[in-house]
């Protein structure tokens, strides 16, 4: 049996108990499809099989090899490009492969670009709030019929209230959620189609008038949702490492210790990372110094789990991730989805 | 010809021309040995190859897989690994292969991982003020002893004065490295060897002490670097996205564009990029908004290039660079060096 031992550092650690539970209960919430999973999450055509296995056949992708890589795999009965594109011939090849592809259009541009590249279906991508793409609600009934005049299938419409994911009390974050529903349900009942697709981890329970959730970080969880104490999701990703340098009291200065996880291989937009039993004090490429509370707790050697403040783009920095039990590795998850 | 227009974004962009002249200026003032170019800023062989054909065929590297990268690409002839490991068998296999490789140690436990993983080459890693790895200056000879009785070769010492990169104020710089490399050089009067090595882009000019500078963000540069006026190297390293949204001003809300480079494609350690000629808003996954001044600079389609705050992270995100010449496209250069 492999462990956790045996493994080259830093590494991702995916606990398998959380995720499976992770999984479970999202499904339970929201069967089939229901849910639209995010694949940006975790950028991993084994772990996007797993969500399958739990009933989800449509995904959500952030980027063109996203998509690509998930028809690939086999993943494609209903991709779904949440994010709009000025060159769309890839998208158009992998419609040729076989796979459903449907883009986000939010202009006139991207309407354009979806019929030169070869893409036949499209939903129409409105701001609902937070400032970012999407069309203004009053012009999406426009740019849908200018699709629909230029042979494009309209299959309806999508908003992301990212904005809303972290607001801590559930009342005010439903609230505020309906305020940019009504704005989305207002430009659906302008562009028709079946789709209202919106909504992420944060607001998956909540928002109850999309018609699919595009969530993503359910399955491995991020410590800013920590902040969000409704979600019943586990954090199951750690950034392993191995304590490469210790340096003991002295002259009134703490000991500290070293550990081999860095800024290269440590999503840090939400800032430096935790490290259980102790205090960060500052990261570098390869390197997380930290004070051990004891300092004795801690050996050259070890291994240690460092809790990342950003799971995306943590795993963007990774070639794979290790499934583990404990301290055993029970299955290598290649994080094949990285690029553009 | 190729040009910028034809890549897909985002993408990074290398300026020929800044980094020839870069490369030139550094090469002028540490000739030949007297640099050790750093591959951990650029994760390249292609790059350190330019470095190579510019005198220099000492390389300093921060992982094991930069260590193999190298010596696989035929730049073996003396690569340091300036970093802490306790399974080196990796290093020894290279060693095997016909490379030469030489290791930091700081403790007996890295002088044991050396010998049993086949290391013939060590040097004493000395904190000279960096909380980080490196042993106390007094303990150095102590290891040195160990490590000859255990059959390495010593080759001297190594000690990075990291902290001390971005003292603005070049004499207060200068004074301060000097503190840092009295106790180098204590050091290495207990420990003997041919090799001072230490510094850094920030301080390759004041450090008089050091016989070799571990330089590697002058190539590319850094915005961070920006604040230190006496260095002489131009930022070389953008992120090439693609304008993919477009928001008018409205209702009092000024109008904002929306760049398919975010988190993902950046280094976010040192905060948000920038966009020349507008404020940068947010950074998500793959999207910055920021806002244009005057917004009608930008139209839906534009290419914009991004500076990222922090550019050695952002290139461990990337697969390629590509060498540019104004819009065209020179030259492309994989980063190999990726993972551990």
């Amino acid at each position: 049996m492999t462990t956790i031992h045996d493994l080259q550092t830093p590494a991702l650690l995916i606990d398998r108990g959380a995720l499976e539970r992770n999984l479970a209960t999202m499904s339970a919430a929201l069967p089939g499809v229901r849910l639209r999973p995010h694949v940006k999450a975790h950028k991993c055509t084994a772990l996007a099989r797993m969500q399958a296995q739990a009933g989800h056949a449509t995904f959500t992708c952030a980027t063109i090899r996203e998509v690509e890589g998930m028809a690939a795999a086999g993943l494609g009965d209903d991709l779904l490009l949440a994010n709009e594109v000025l060159d769309a011939r890839r998208l158009g090849a992998v419609v040729e492969s076989g796979a459903r592809v449907t883009a986000a259009i939010d202009s006139e541009e991207t309407v354009a670009s979806a019929v030169d590249g070869g893409v036949l279906e499209v939903v129409v991508d409105v701001n609902v709030g937070l400032p970012r793409c999407g069309c203004a609600p009053a012009d999406a009934g426009r740019l849908a019929d200018l699709a629909r005049a230029r042979g494009l299938e309209v299959r309806g419409v999508m908003g992301y209230e990212g904005h809303l994911m972290l607001v801590a009390d559930v009342e005010e974050r439903r609230k505020q959620v309906e305020e940019c529903m009504a704005r989305l349900l207002a430009a659906h009942a302008d562009v028709g189609g079946d789709i209202v697709s919106a909504g992420g981890t944060g607001t998956y329970a909540v928002n109850t008038w999309a018609n699919e959730i595009q969530a993503g970080s359910y399955a491995l969880m991020d410590t800013a949702y920590g902040a969000v104490a409704d979600l019943p999701f586990e954090q199951a990703l750690t950034v392993l490492g191995t304590v490469i340098s210790t340096t003991g009291p002295a002259e009134g200065i703490p000991g500290w210790a070293v550990v081999d996880v860095g800024l290269k291989s440590l999503g840090m937009d939400h800032g430096n990372p935790t490290v259980p039993g102790g205090v960060v004090w500052f990261c570098s490429d390869e390197h997380t110094t930290w004070q051990p509370e004891p300092f004795e707790s801690v050996r050259l050697g070890d291994r240690a789990r460092v809790l990342p403040a950003h799971v995306d783009p943590t795993i963007a920095l990774h070639e794979r991730m290790w499934l583990v039990d404990g301290d055993d590795v029970v299955g290598e998850l290649p994080v094949d989805l990285r690029g553009w």
